[in-house]
């Protein structure tokens, strides 16, 4: 996400996403490919496999000629362990192999970090959840009050979403790729099944069924989670900025947004950022998705279209992700507003059925049984 | 999907799309609520939940006002009833209870037609994987040869993806949706939990956590689960479209499509249509997913949106299965074709590497294992 | 949009979006091809060409072989006309011709009954910046209100989007498409230029440079002028679902839309359903874009789900263009609630600049000169 | 677009969406409202709006708490001026007034490096489809071959999609913004108008007829020039790509792109690269549009999502472009291998309307005229 990345994602994400995070994967697959086919390899092959030895940008630079900065990247370990050791790398493999190994690594390693932000959005959530059982507000629906409700069971549900979007994500097995020139690993004779095996083992990714550099489900399914998540942020992220308008007044993010013109102002600038980024990354994740469809064995531009959606994905989820998190752990609640807004019609509703006027927490059902099933699945999701 | 369904769209799921089986799934709604609340249901609800007594086009017509075509369909079953019995239907429950929850059925009625054409374009998949072990052809990466491969393998790598967005479908657990007025279920006194739980049974249908009215997770997860069905499809339509190019002839759909104009012409007429399903499915599921953020308690406007977004991935999707189902069935492979159009470099590839090059089939690598590997998957999955 | 149709699209744009309207409009194309080929056509011909001679669902039905309904429309044709007269139609062309016209043909009609909608719009927002000069309302940046303004100046800005909007809709110059098998135009030896310029005059449609069955420029544009009307729309739509608002209260849609729950509720329905059509126009108008690269003289699949991409970004731009109409028809606007709900911070924003607090319509800056050239734009837009 | 940015976007296209770009165009912003304003700035201010005195990453990283990079911006900048002065710079205006200048701007100086690789394509375009009239080719539907065409007219038809669509981005007449806090200029008293006016004429801007911080239009309207540009690139693209197949080989990139595996290949890079950049252009587009509806006076996510929208929309347009530029510079026509290709069945076809099958040139119908059109149009387009 570019101009002014650093208002959106957050610094550890960036860096992984960063085209040195981006080499390091690409090398760890390299060198995770020499271990698996070579029971002894040459101590200079490690230290050719050192990040520090390349310059990501003059590899980009020369990856315009081929199309992908494996290339270069490959003829340059080469160049450095000449003509002996250098077969011993990249043997058997293609640079979509080494690609998309990156790809799910850069995931892996992204997704923990994104990981705790979810972790502490859901805690906050499942903080206010339980101590607004008790906070009596007013269900909106059509942006129209309906009937009392509690903040906590608004709370609660925004949990529930957070909680199921990253269970889901933590669920995903990312895999290894590794087929070789057209995904039949000929080159490694009848090995290729076992180089395959270990070569997952040793990258601590799943080992998959067969290579998928055609079928692309590891990507649609992360893209699937990743924007489901974003929208797991982007609930609580609009809920928040529609109670924090001046006329509700329900909610505030504490410290809040300054503005350059009108110092009085309190914007929920954390909730408006996790709403910007979760936009990001269903666009991106949408762009994955479509160019999920590849012409027999290596795709023609819908490969090639992967790497910037797949960043610009992560990013935003992880954007989302933290913003939210931000949002949510400064958010201060006003239960008196909440009350005090409750209109006299929502309240008649409530007396329509019977229930005092004057106790409208006296309709509010079953929120509270709600609220501990949403706890219940956030201790044990 | 309109103008020229037909063209598209089996009959069957797009009678399992059509006003009528909403019309159908949300009576089946408002039927288990009834049952999950009243012990003995007076007979003549039942008989006023009959479909054959509304007419869907004018309850649609008379959807304009409120907004839904629930608030006409409940005020005309109460007029049937009368005041005494009346009331015992929808009994708590919210129009955004009846529309979802028949979302939800007609997701599961037309997902079970749409695993049929699954299973049958898997099958083809499996059979064209076993039968062509041994039928040596081009890989092709960037669109140009690149070393050989077999076509059995080309079909196993289609079969996995096939069988993964089958399964991934299959986990799916779709939800009931009761939450009433606001999600609290509040007018059910204390024994919303329990009628939820009735209800969801009584459904065939999941019982959730908690309502989902507004976290929308199930929509967004079908609908990532959608686009990667439709993708799976999608992978051999553009592979067969690609292979029965004039200059390429490895196959044909056999009886293949006519031209109006050319009638020599003998196009990949389904494969181009799941092509073109794949399109709509992947659209309509990325509208789902971006509607997937709601306010407060309902939405204003990105609910509404859902309704047609989910027909339409799921006529998308499923006009994809059947498509790609038909594209297989009679899928005519020329073998000979197939080695003949391997190009000299292709074979000095091998060649390079001491294969004879007379043998590319020497040069197939783990071809057969994950042809196994695939089968398997396929028996199993 | 299906389903419940008519909740979203008007009666007559969904007619002018049938099955039958599109089999009027390839008739349409046949004629004009006729007319702009044969001196005297026989009158048999014209007679042929009538709708009411054919079954469209059954054309769909048979078109799934071919995968378009054109093949067995001209089969149709010239069944009933016998082989002299038969060959006198379609004469040169091919099945994309046909349709790409009618898309055009369609599009047209469409946009003239979608342009009442817009002026309507137009005309409400224009009453209501001229009425509302001085009425003085809160504005809001991030929904938080910021300083003052009028709603007249609110109104005007709504009408020069839609002004805008409707303007570039109107600037469009639709093509006819004729191309023949390839885009050649050899069948017509060397008369082809000619014949296209004639069949573009019979049709009333501009005559393009070249054939675009393969350019799609004119699908493209036309889907990125109906995402941006739809945009137009929903902008004034999600400020009224906002104003509406219960804690808001500064609009409402007057006799409002009920709730099957909450029968004193008065959602602000109109504005819904625009924000949920517009939604469908931006979906239906990015996957006609995506589907804008064609392969070689006519794409295999990218092509075929423009239809159903263009009835859906019509009937989703359209449906917005009425809802929109009928929320702005009878927007009823409380003038008190505006003043009073201004809050004292954003007065005192007022009272830092050296105004007088108390009169907060000193602070509404060049609303009126704004307002002044957003009226004249609509006048001579 | 990252990682490995170099591949896809030409280095100065880059430098113009940098960070440091948006700085600039930020400090161009405040320059021409200063000017506007004041008659005669004291030369401290001029000085004080230097890019190189800020530290734009700095910038970004203080935005995080306001949401914008224009608070810290404009903060800096007064400290630098101290009191007297600093009330001179940003007076009366809004961050968003800064960042949607500078937005345009941007877009402004991109289009304008875009336009010069648009220019040499469409020249490349014109150079084909003149030398190639006589090239007879098969032309292909569904990809099938269908009848005889030439490359001459493959080429114009590219032309024609290029040159409209390079048009469509002349047209374009970006307009400054400048509204203030909330779109009224209040701050400026009664000159807002006349400050407008000579603050875009400053700028080398359209003036706008109102503050358009809501409607959106002109990046709407950009966004969708910018997908159909891709798209026009993106045509040539795929059927290089599809010309250049082996079992084709009518094409090749000339030096073409290196395979890491396999050097026999001769990959169409630049054309692949195009199709993947185009991708990125719309979804970003489309992005923009789903991001054109904001809430009242600004809203809380939409606007905050655009800037990064914006910038991968150009850098994925501009990326196809130059691509597709360096494609077709490069292109190498095998006109022998076309005519060769040409099966016995479309040249029969052919031959069905009495065309002497062994001149298929004869069968290539209108394509010179529509050349000659194709080429008038570049002329004078």
């Amino acid at each position: 996400m570019s101009p002014f990345s650093a208002i959106f994602v957050p610094d550890e994400l960036a860096d992984a996403l960063s085209d040195a995070a981006w080499l390091e994967a690409m090398l760890d697959a390299e060198r995770a490919l020499v271990n698996a086919q070579w029971r002894e390899a040459p101590a200079a092959i490690g230290d050719a496999l050192r990040a520090d030895r390349y310059d990501v940008a003059a590899l980009a630079m020369e990856g315009r000629g081929p199309g992908t900065p494996v290339e270069p990247l490959v003829r340059a370990i080469r160049a450095q362990l000449g003509e002996e050791h250098g077969e011993l790398v990249h043997h058997g493999a293609t640079s979509q192999d080494i690609l998309d190994t990156a790809a799910m690594l850069i995931a892996q390693r992204a997704l923990r970090l994104i990981d705790a932000d979810l972790d502490a959005a859901a805690g906050a959530c499942a903080r206010l959840a339980d101590e607004h059982r008790a906070t009596v507000t007013a269900a909106r629906t059509l942006l129209q009050q309906a009937v009392p409700t509690t903040f906590g069971y608004k709370a609660a549900l925004w949990l529930v979403g957070l909680v199921e979007a990253r269970d889901r994500l933590a669920a995903l097995e990312l895999p290894a790729q590794l087929g070789g020139a057209a995904g039949t690993l000929a080159a490694l004779g009848g090995g290729g099944v076992e180089v395959l095996s270990r070569y997952s083992s040793e990258l601590g990714l799943r080992e998959p069924v067969a290579p998928w550099h055609t079928t692309r489900g590891p990507l649609t399914e992360l893209a699937g989670a990743l924007s489901a998540m974003a929208n797991a942020c982007a609930k609580p992220a609009r809920d928040i900025v529609l109670l924090a308008q001046t006329e509700v007044g329900e909610v505030s993010e504490g410290d809040g947004g300054v503005s350059s013109t009108m110092p009085h102002k309190r914007n929920p600038v954390q909730a408006v950022l996790a709403d910007a980024c979760a936009r990001h990354a269903r666009a991106n994740a949408a762009l994955l998705i479509e160019s999920g469809v590849h012409e027999h064995e290596r795709a023609a531009g819908a490969w090639h279209a992967e790497w910037c959606a797949l960043n610009g994905a992560l990013a935003g989820a992880g954007g989302a992700a933290a913003a939210i998190a931000r949002s949510l752990a400064r958010l201060q609640v006003d239960a008196e507003r909440m009350r005090a807004n409750i209109s006299p019609d929502t309240l008649s509703e409530a007396g329509r059925l019977g229930i005092d006027a004057g106790r409208p927490e006296d309709y509010v059902g079953s929120t509270d049984a709600f609220i501990d099933r949403a706890l219940a699945l956030h201790r044990t999701g």
